[in-house]
């Protein structure tokens, strides 16, 4: 399988960390995003929707979404489990990965961004609208998960939660986002030391600049 | 269990749609949005991320996100599904649901739409910005649905990607977004003759204006 992304995409990222988790192998397609090769009509062909990742099967299949990629390589590579097995704590996994893939990401991503600066904003208040969304939402994200136990977000063993708050914080470092965030450190400092995040950080990957 | 929610909120909507299509009696509490309901103590204490729904079991436990709440809907009352069986569509459905609910639905929210306002920009320039969010995503939302069958999303019975996109549309004609979207529509009149669909309709709830 071929996964098309960017290094420096949160999205791409998340799947970078199931698909290390899953210890499943895949090629890399590196797409770049600042060049606008997602609007490019072969792109679009894969993904009418212009943005990254996609996951491209061995059939020519493109599968899109972050999340929707990651539950189909959980559901296709059970071992070890994105999820718990109660529908409770899946819910509470999946509700902190949607935190942040719905109302923190997509608020401050580049096509936003872009927009802002159409309208007139100078970079300053660009950053300001990317920190202050990344803060509000880290903000809750650490109250939530002060209610369950480490190292990880939920538990012993990473999960999807993991995999996508993450790619986020480097977002948060690279905006300037700060709060106190104690629990969420915690769970950063000890992803930092597993392997399959090493592995999938912006910073190690072919087209890294 | 109690749906926290708001009648026009669309995230609140989704988990309506599925509550009756799984056929499951629910209670409502009405938390007004444009009040501020959702910021207050004790609803935080629910959800610290102070947005609707939540969903509320019988035991006190409180489940945000609503596409986690539909997944954790569907895992307790199988039937009838929400998704298909196999891991390949399952992930196309989940693909679409979430291209509405982190690209779309997020960045024209009441939050951000009083983030803009606030930044000095007026009306039409805030109705613009939504519209214009929509647009794109209901354009690619059509080019994808185009390429499977109807009359649903997904084939013959109604599954997460119609409730999601349903609520979208009301979003849609509330900002005047517009675009090319037959299979769209053949959807949205085909949705609109199903008791579950018709239930959860904005206008059907107790606390409609």
């Amino acid at each position: 399988m071929i996964l098309h992304g960017y290094f420096r995409s949160t999205a791409s990222w998340r799947v970078r960390i199931v698909l290390g988790l899953k210890g499943v192998a895949f090629d890399q397609r590196a797409h770049h995003l600042r060049h606008g090769d997602q609007r490019r009509p072969a792109f679009l062909a894969l993904n009418p929707q212009g943005l990254l990742p996609v996951l491209e099967l061995d059939d020519g299949t493109a599968l899109t979404q972050s999340l929707a990629i990651a539950e189909y390589l959980d559901e296709i590579h059970p071992e070890p489990p994105l999820l718990p097995a109660d529908p409770v704590p899946r819910a509470h996994v999946r509700a902190i990965a949607q935190l942040i893939a719905c109302d923190i990401h997509p608020i401050q991503n580049l096509r936003v961004l872009a927009r802002l600066r159409e309208m007139g904003h100078d970079e300053a208040a660009v950053h300001r609208w990317a920190a202050d969304i990344i803060r509000d939402g880290l903000d809750a994200c650490e109250q939530i998960l002060r209610r369950s136990d480490g190292p990880y977000c939920f538990g012993p063993a990473p999960t999807l939660a993991d995999a996508v708050l993450i790619p986020q914080l480097a977002n948060a470092r690279r905006f300037g986002a700060e709060g106190d965030w104690p629990r969420i450190a915690a769970i950063a400092a000890h992803c930092a030391t597993h392997p399959a995040f090493m592995a999938a950080d912006a910073g190690a990957q072919p087209d890294a600049e």
